[in-house]
């Protein structure tokens, strides 16, 4: 998938909602725990109900990897899901790897080529080599993260050198200069909103994935307000807010409801800004 | 396993060496090919070969994710095979981890629990909430990247603070701060010798997981020289030196010939410090 295609999806739907697929057995509808493959079943479900309001899905590995082979099987139905009856949906492997070179590459097979997702989230503490291996598989993006979310992002993103340029600032300036830096996409937290403005001046044309919104307590307006490019340039993701609106047998209905309400906040805001 | 355990074993074996198990089908002896789990395979042989001089493996989940399902039940046919046959023997599973908490939590209940390893490595970038979750397991081990051996590890990890602190010095000094800090292992690599020095003064008591020795060009004996503690407190990692010495018939005769050479000098330096 390249870029303009997600531009296009994202213009129909009047949507840049990501939803994530972080699956834990604990929290989803006890009546699923019967079926074979309860995690498989409740991202179909999940899926069915909500695709025509999201642009993207966003599977956390760790959710799968918990459960070892079981759950590595739940992974794989679910992108060849995706992949078979919605393929216009961006799919993100949540993953947050990185390795020196030889070993990215690795990975990178594992997530582009063996599952076939259209991007993966990487770490960026290794530097240029470990993440330049993702960058080279054409049509797939390399989602970095630079500005987290959580409390422990601000223990060293935001550490600042003596000219006062902060490590995250750096993570984007210096990735733009790697081979193929057109294929990266940022993670930048909605719980930081104050920094998009100076994140847009460094990376003006990268999307950004956003999570952070709803459970974390992030605003979309907030992230709108400086994130938005004439290109849209955001997916916002919101995983809990909207899979877990209710563990009864009417969790898909409330899933979609909750999608839906951000998707309307969405083409509102898209409106306003003249994009659609 | 507790820290006593991996010194105890140090000192019976008179070794500090670990053999990381990065197996890749292109580069095994072809034989192998022929064979149901040609990956198991290799490692079995290789494990069966070697583990009198080693006290520790550290597979790396790149090379496993990398062919999917398969890779992932070979992956967990090595550990139980280790956990099995060599329960002494320390197991890392090198998968440069880490998420915001409660996702971290779920990769380390698939590395801790679902796959029983010793360890697991994680990546610092998204601070104390993202490590601690693995660090809230008894008796296992969280090996924080520090300094790591790749070109890109200069990137990120020496940018300094007005002060002229490092980041990696930072990562040393705040995860000292952490919840069961005692039971972090650092990454430091081979490449990096003119650092050791510094780094034992940040952290007097951890272990330190030392790659890049062999194929990346790392010297044992610089690694020593400030590296060492009176608890030994190193862990030296060879993957590609050890276990493809040989793609033929004789890889195992190979592999042990290796790693017997790297324990053998590791014996010399530990006399010599009178450490065992």
């Amino acid at each position: 998938m390249n870029k303009q295609q997600i531009i296009e999806q994202i213009k129909i739907k009047k949507s840049f909602l990501c939803i994530g697929l972080d699956v834990d057995l604990e929290k989803i509808p006890p009546h699923l725990l019967e079926l074979e493959d309860p995690i498989f079943e409740f991202n179909k479900q999940i899926i069915d109900a909500t695709h025509q309001v999201t642009v993207a899905y966003k599977p956390n590995t760790a959710f799968y990897e918990a459960y070892g082979i079981k759950g590595w099987k739940s992974l794989e139905k679910t992108i060849t899901y995706l992949n078979k009856n919605y393929p216009k949906i961006f799919t993100i492997a949540d993953a947050k790897r990185g390795d020196i070179g030889n070993t990215s590459t690795m990975y990178a097979k594992a997530f582009f080529e063996d599952l076939n997702f259209d991007s993966v989230t990487v770490a960026p503490y290794m530097g240029s080599d470990s993440v330049e291996p993702f960058l080279a598989f054409a049509d797939k993006f390399t989602i970095l993260l630079a500005l987290t979310s959580n409390k422990g992002g601000l223990d060293f993103q935001t550490l600042k050198d003596k000219n006062g340029t902060m490590l995250y600032e750096k993570v984007l300036q210096e990735s733009q200069n790697w081979k193929n830096s057109e294929q990266l996409i940022y993670v930048v937290g909605a719980t930081r909103p104050e920094y998009f403005q100076k994140i847009r001046k460094i990376v003006p044309n990268n999307f950004l994935l956003v999570p952070g919104v709803g459970a974390q307590g992030g605003s979309l307006q907030d992230v709108c307000k400086f994130g938005l490019t004439k290109d849209i340039g955001l997916l916002v993701n919101s995983s809990r807010g909207i899979i877990y609106a209710s563990n009864g047998t009417n969790f898909v209905e409330k899933a979609r409801e909750n999608a839906l309400k951000l998707q309307k906040e969405m083409e509102s805001i898209l409106q306003k800004k003249c994009l659609i």
